[in-house]
């Protein structure tokens, strides 16, 4: 890895205290940054350096998953942080900023590589874009590069104004899009248990998959981000992005060879092999929900229309479930079920791969036709990681009955590297593997475009689901024969006593 | 289950006392045992009924796995048991005996069943038979059966003497050879994984097998059985009989129905189908070994040449390894290993699946080539019972680098049915499944004999190990580019303690 600087926009934002130093602290302290470190952090307000490097501090205090201890490396990686005050809009505040880079690069003898790090909300994208390309903080003798986060316009049409603003600065090659979801260890470990499993590849394909099951289910609600969620919803807050990643990570074939265009092109096929939506059909394929009031955990909790800052009259989605169809041999006649809400009973994110039926036709003797439970394949993403399988055996206590039982893997190392570490330095690293690359993106808008339309003409109901439930019992009834495998009927997991805030942060604005 | 007089020789011996009334408390005490009871022990000594009854209560407490205690029930269980003196030579013994199964019969109102159950020396099962014949006792209205135990026989040839006197009294379908590794849980699971499971079936197949490996390792050495096992040695003691059926059980195909004939007509498919040995073949893939002073837990214990009623230049080997072919498409170039021995590392029967590698011209990007351990499915069935599955993931904590990681599953209950349970009370129903068939056997010593002539002739060698080693190196060189799966590579499991006395039971001679 080469040395670069580090530029960061919102830099005093929720993200950037929450995320992004406790990401490069860590990094830090497991010495995966090569050369000297040096990071500017932007916002509107003045600030001195030592205030700043006291506000860095104090988020790794409060955020950071390794304990800060005062040490001499801990000072210097504090020192490795400076700001510059900047309105976004100002070309001349690139200017200085261009200044302050080059003297950093200058005085610690780093190459001209820049990491532009936008923690800002996405109208400001453009502008920003803009005006790295005209200050001439662009033009780098090293590498320049790009990190974005959701959301990624709120359409197809937005997303691709969105988009064509960057490129005036920055190719696509140069534009690491965070998806954190992909930034999982599990969700990187996806393509690995392929490809170094020859007992998982085997399986992989519609001869033996009855169906795939992808869920993310919250227990939280709205919580402080009303706002920007009332307007967002599950489908552009969760299944435009991360749901239409896990797909594609699930059911993208091994690529030939490792490189990130090998991997994403994959993906691309996946999302490409989406069969489209018809506006008219979209109610026999999704299903929107709205949280009503409930009780999680022994706690009674408000309705989604309750929650501060809420219109009453809300017709915002809290969930969405869909059942997709990918038209390509491999997954001919397998249905994804794929489904994410707030509040629901369980906090957890995983992919249920449920195996086709076992003969039926075997006769136990005696004993009448064998009822048989399918073979599971379960990938616990969240909030504990685990790889488990469902098997039947023989009950050695019942003679000849049989009883499913569940071979499992539990990491259980609750210390792993946080999605912002692992993309944070692959972005470091030039490697754009586990990034949504624009094509996705706007493949997935695409995809998501006749939900869209549906929901503002009005063609697709709004079902209600009580907190602490399991979603609207319209998704029932979407997977017709098939059925959602529910947390209890799944091997147990050690789930996390309380759920604590951990839903997704956002770049809040510059100066907020 | 109609009910039956169960008919007992050798009612004073080891394997009575050991295995057999336990296993008979214990059908009884879980409700399994239908209709009245009438148990009538055989023996050389003269006995009362009730000092035989008190035999059976002191084996019960000493060797039930159910803890044994006084009440109405236990009493109307040992009441069932009466005992009648016999000399397996007169006839006039058993014309005695038949009055007395009629006598109770009549007085319990229990229909003409009998079953007879040799627990006694192999040279007795002919004479046995023959008087049963002759005696009446066979002339029943209902059925008759006849159990017996290994040793049959200790080369192909007194094998079919042995089963032609048998077939004067009781034709095939009456006899229920007994090989109590067919009577593990784990065992008779073995056909329940593959045709329940269609994950495991789409993987049981040449295809996906690299290799299978069979080990039946024990820790203890010759104990009591020094005259015995001195002249039968681990190829017939444990290879021709347990190895091979484990062999089959693990290689067979589905069949169709579930009939006993259906399971072991595909079993003797396997053993027809394994490929023949020369005799002067037999050295390139037969390793016999013998076990020298050692160390087994910290303890030194003595080579088996020093054992108590061991000659000190016996030839006789307590190890034997074989790499064994079938000549079938479903298994072809898949070699099966097989090996068992005496005063090994570790106490442990198990099968170990191991799957062919996972495509290795994938390069992990500026890491090299990868080096991935093969997937293995390890199936444990003594002393705990478990199925794992070694797959490869992505270890979090280090960037890209791969680990074997294993999903497992432990019945972990201690106290589960013990072979003989199953097996009588599969015999008491007529159903053979797990019961070794003339022709398994016949076939078993076939494959066997160029082993036993090789080694009469003296050109199969025979190899030291250190006791508490794996066995000599020379069963390692039979694997090539292969090699054992160690314990100490596979899944940890719970290993017993202590290795207590747990060698099979062997009948002893009536009258001992």
């Amino acid at each position: 890895m080469e040395s670069s600087t580090f530029v960061l926009f919102g830099a005093t934002g929720d993200l950037a205290k929450r995320k992004i130093y406790p990401a490069l602290y860590n990094l830090f302290a497991d010495g995966k940054l090569s050369g000297p470190l040096s990071v500017i952090g932007l916002g509107r307000r003045e600030l001195s350096n030592e205030t700043f490097q006291a506000q860095v501090l104090d988020s790794l205090r409060t955020f950071s998953r390794r304990k800060v201890e005062e040490s001499a490396e801990l000072q210097d990686f504090l020192l490795a942080f400076e700001y510059s005050v900047l309105d976004v809009g100002r070309p001349e505040d690139y200017k200085k900023l261009l200044a302050h880079v080059q003297r950093r690069e200058e005085l610690l003898n780093i190459p001209e590589n820049r990491m532009f790090y936008l923690s800002v909300g996405p109208e400001f994208f453009g502008p920003i874009a803009g005006n790295i390309n005209t200050s001439g903080l662009g033009d780098t003798k090293g590498w320049k590069r790009l990190i974005i986060e959701k959301p990624f316009g709120r359409d197809l049409k937005s997303a691709r104004a969105l988009n064509d603003s960057l490129n005036a600065a920055f190719t696509e090659e140069e534009i690491f899009r965070i998806d954190h979801f992909l930034g999982k260890p599990m969700v990187q470990n996806l393509e690995v248990l392929k490809y170094s499993n020859p007992v998982l590849r085997a399986l992989w394909q519609n001869r033996y998959i009855a169906n795939v099951q992808i869920t993310a289910a919250e227990t939280v609600g709205v919580e402080e981000r009303a706002g920007y969620y009332d307007k967002a919803g599950a489908l552009r807050d969760m299944f435009q992005n991360h749901m239409l990643q896990l797909l594609m990570m699930m059911a993208m074939q091994l690529p030939k060879g490792s490189t990130p265009e090998d991997v994403r092109s994959k993906k691309r096929h996946v999302i490409r092999s989406v069969r489209p939506l018809l506006k008219e059909d979209v109610a026999r394929h999704v299903v929107r929900g709205q949280y009503a009031a409930g009780e999680i955990r022994g706690s009674k909790v408000d309705g989604y229309t309750s929650e501060p800052g809420i219109e009453a009259s809300s017709q915002n989605e809290t969930y969405i479930a869909a059942r997709l169809w990918i038209d390509d041999p491999l997954w001919s006649e397998v249905p994804f079920y794929i489904r994410t809400g707030k509040r629901m009973k369980e906090k957890s994110t995983r992919i249920v791969i449920e195996f086709k039926e076992p003969f039926n036709d075997l006769h136990n003797k005696n004993r009448g036709k064998l009822e048989l439970d399918p073979n599971l394949l379960v990938i616990e993403i969240g909030p504990g990681e685990g790889i488990s399988l469902q098997l039947n055996t023989k009950n050695p206590r019942q003679h000849g009955q049989l009883e499913p039982v569940s071979i499992k893997h539990e990491s259980g190392n609750p210390d792993l590297p946080e999605a912002y570490e692992n993309l944070i330095y692959d972005a470091l690293l030039g490697d754009a593997t586990f990034f949504a690359h624009w094509e996705e993106v706007e493949l997935s808008w695409q995809w998501v475009q006749p939900i869209i339309e549906a929901t503002e003409e009005g063609t697709l109901p709004l079902h209600s689901y009580a907190a602490g439930s399991y979603g609207p019992d319209a998704a029932d009834e979407l997977l017709g024969e098939d059925h959602w495998w529910l947390d209890e009927e799944l091997p147990a997991e050690q789930h996390e006593p309380n759920d604590v805030h951990e839903t997704d942060p956002v770049a809040i604005r510059p100066g907020a």
